[in-house]
């Protein structure tokens, strides 16, 4: 039998879409209107999660309103869940990468949710020497620039 | 002349309590009835904001739902500020510790909001050896341990 793929048929190329519409098999933990939750196939470690955004969006400036507010109130409901599961979870760590510069591989927003215990061995800590403290003169020529583009305070 | 610092006039022990009161300077770049922004004196990169709910709560799972939703929203405007800001901004890292573990320094919930840029230096990646493709058959005695405490989907 030949089966022919037509345009339509065509898998979309995200694929947390795909995940989301069944597509592609993926261990959902958590789904509601606006955002998921499902296990990270290359975890960190045990337990890391993924939360995503059901509606598409490439970079966090581009994700709704309601749907940005959700999932970091849904990441909270995976941390309480991770620190009651019985998994190793003495703490956890949040990690978005915003756009390619940033580090993020999948084009659709997503919030890591990794538990971490003492000795774990991930040393997940900027490097040192950039942990100057700086003098709050020095800070404001750049929190001018970011407050002139936040829109009222 | 003497200044007596009575038991009421003790500051208080959260740095970050002191910032919101006024206690301690800070330079702040954003603030609502639920949380602010104020650049982080020991920045990764220039323009390094954290976002904290005004309420204290030292931990994730501690932080009051209202307070929850608003913080990923003032993050994501932080994020769309310093892309327009002018400040070297190719993407953008958001990242939380929540709990000694997971490296939190100030038991104060607080969102890291890092402008990146290529070349910047910082590797925020975890170590390789951690990203090996699991089986989602094995994903599931940790998800169903999960699952158990999301209080439902």
């Amino acid at each position: 039998m030949v089966i022919f793929i037509g345009e339509n048929k065509k898998m979309p190329p995200c694929i947390f879409c795909n995940i989301l519409s069944g597509l592609t098999p993926a261990d959902i933990i958590f789904r509601d209107e606006l955002c998921a939750a499902f296990m990270d196939i290359r975890p960190i470690n045990p337990g890391h999660v993924l939360v995503v955004p059901i509606s598409h969006a490439a970079l966090l400036t581009e994700l709704e309103e309601a749907a940005c507010g959700r999932l970091l109130l849904v990441a909270q409901r995976v941390d309480a869940a991770l620190r009651a599961s019985g998994l190793k979870c003495e703490g956890v760590n949040l990690f978005l990468a915003d756009g390619r510069p940033a580090g993020q591989e999948v084009l659709h927003v997503h919030l890591h949710v990794i538990p971490r215990f003492a000795g774990d061995g991930h040393h997940l800590r900027f490097h040192p020497a950039y942990f100057k403290p700086t003098p709050l003169a020095d800070l404001e020529k750049n929190s001018d620039l970011i407050r002139a583009h936040m829109g009222g305070s």
